[in-house]
C-alpha cells in the first residue's frame, strides 16, 4: 500500500510533480490539473461547483453535496486519515481566495492533530504541520524562503526551534501572537519540535 | 482624539482611501505607500529593512531593531491598544509572502483578543476579528463576495451567524476545523455573535 497520500486542491495550478507510489486525490478544480498534467487518479471527490468537465478515466468518483459542512480538501484528508495515510500532501493549495487558503491551512492543522504530518505548496508557498508525533522533525534549508512558525491551533506549548537565526527552547507559540514569523535558516537544515498541540510552518520567497 | 487608528502595512499596495479624522501608523513600506498616494502620517514604525527612502515630514518615527520578537504591524497594533483606540484598520495587508498574511490574521485576533474590533484589508480581501465585546455584529452585504467565519484562536463558542445561507446558532468554530467557509449572504446584511473566543471573518471575492 501507499505510504503517502496526494490531494490536489483547487488554488492556483502548479507544477504537481511525481506521484509515483502515492494514493492521488483530485478535488473538484484539481481533478482537471491532474487531467491536464497527465496525472493519474485514484479517487476524485467534490461538487464538482468549479469543474464540469469529463471524469477521469479510473479514478473512483465521489459527489459530495453542494451545501455540505466541509470543504472539498477536508473531505480528501478525512479520506485520507480514515485510510492510514500519516504523511499527506496537499498540492495547488495556495494563490487563490484568502479564505480557500485560510481553510487549507486549518485543514493541515486539522491533519497534524490525527498524528499526520501535513504539508501544502502552491504559489511557491510551502506550509507544513506535525504534532509531538513527528519528534524533532528537520526542515532542509530553503535558499531564499523564509521559515516561519505559527501555533497550529490555540497554543503550541514546549516549542524548541534549532538551526535557526532566532532560536526557542521550550516556549510556547499562540495562534494569536505571531512570534515565530520571518525567522531563517543558519545550518543546512533546522529542526523544530512540539511537545504539546501542534506547529504550522510556512515557508515563504523573500523579497529582495 | 481620533476614534480609529488606519495601519498602513507593507503588503501589496492598494488604494487606501479616506484617512481623515483617524490616527494614521505607517509600517515600514507601508510609509511609502502612505506618502505615494499623499496620505499624512502621525507615526512611522518599522526596521525599515524594505524601506530605506525618506522619512515622511511630520511624523513621529519610531525605528524598531531589526532583531525583533514582533512584526511591524504587531508592534503598531500594541501602539494602537496602548493609546486607547478600538477601531483599528490595516491596509495593504495582504497579497505579499503567506507567512506575513497569516502573521496579519493573527494580529488581527491578537486585537481582537484585547477588546478591539480590527479589520484588514489588501488584495481585493476584506477580514475583521472581533470577540464577545463586539454585540451583534452586523456585516453589509459585498454583491459577489464569500463570507467565511472562523474560530480566531483555538475555539470560538457559542458562535451565531444569521443573514446567510449556512446559519448556525451557538455552534462551536475551532482552528483546527474549517466549518464556516464560503459561506454567502441572503439578506443585506449579515449578523455574527461569539460569547466565548473571538472569530475571524474573511471575505474573498468568488471566482466564477
Amino acid at each position: 500500500m501507499a505510504d503517502r497520500c496526494i490531494i490536489i486542491s483547487g488554488g492556483e495550478e502548479e507544477k504537481i510533480g511525481d506521484t509515483a507510489g502515492a494514493y492521488v486525490i483530485g478535488c473538484d478544480k484539481g481533478c482537471l490539473y491532474a487531467e491536464k498534467q497527465g496525472i493519474p487518479l485514484d479517487l476524485c471527490v467534490g461538487d464538482f461547483d468549479s469543474y464540469r468537465g469529463p471524469m477521469p478515466e479510473g479514478a473512483r468518483v465521489i459527489c459530495l453535496p453542494l451545501e455540505k459542512d466541509d470543504t472539498d480538501t477536508l473531505y480528501a484528508v478525512k479520506r485520507a486519515l480514515a485510510d492510514g495515510f500519516r504523511k499527506i500532501t496537499v498540492r495547488c493549495a495556495f494563490g487563490g481566495r484568502l479564505d480557500h487558503t485560510v481553510a487549507n491551512l486549518e485543514t493541515l492543522v486539522y491533519a497534524a492533530e490525527r498524528g499526520a504530518v501535513a504539508e501544502a505548496t502552491g504559489n511557491g508557498e510551502f506550509a507544513i504541520a506535525f504534532g509531538p508525533q513527528a519528534g524533532i522533525f528537520r526542515i532542509p534549508r530553503r535558499e531564499g524562503y523564509s521559515l516561519s512558525v505559527f501555533a497550529g491551533c490555540g497554543e503550541a506549548r514546549e516549542v524548541t526551534i534549532k538551526g535557526t537565526k532566532y532560536e526557542i527552547e521550550c516556549e510556547t507559540l499562540s495562534g494569536s501572537f505571531p512570534l515565530g514569523v520571518s525567522n531563517e535558516w543558519t545550518a543546512d537544515e533546522a529542526t523544530v519540535w512540539v511537545n504539546y498541540g501542534t506547529v504550522l510552518i510556512v515557508s515563504s520567497k523573500k523579497e529582495f
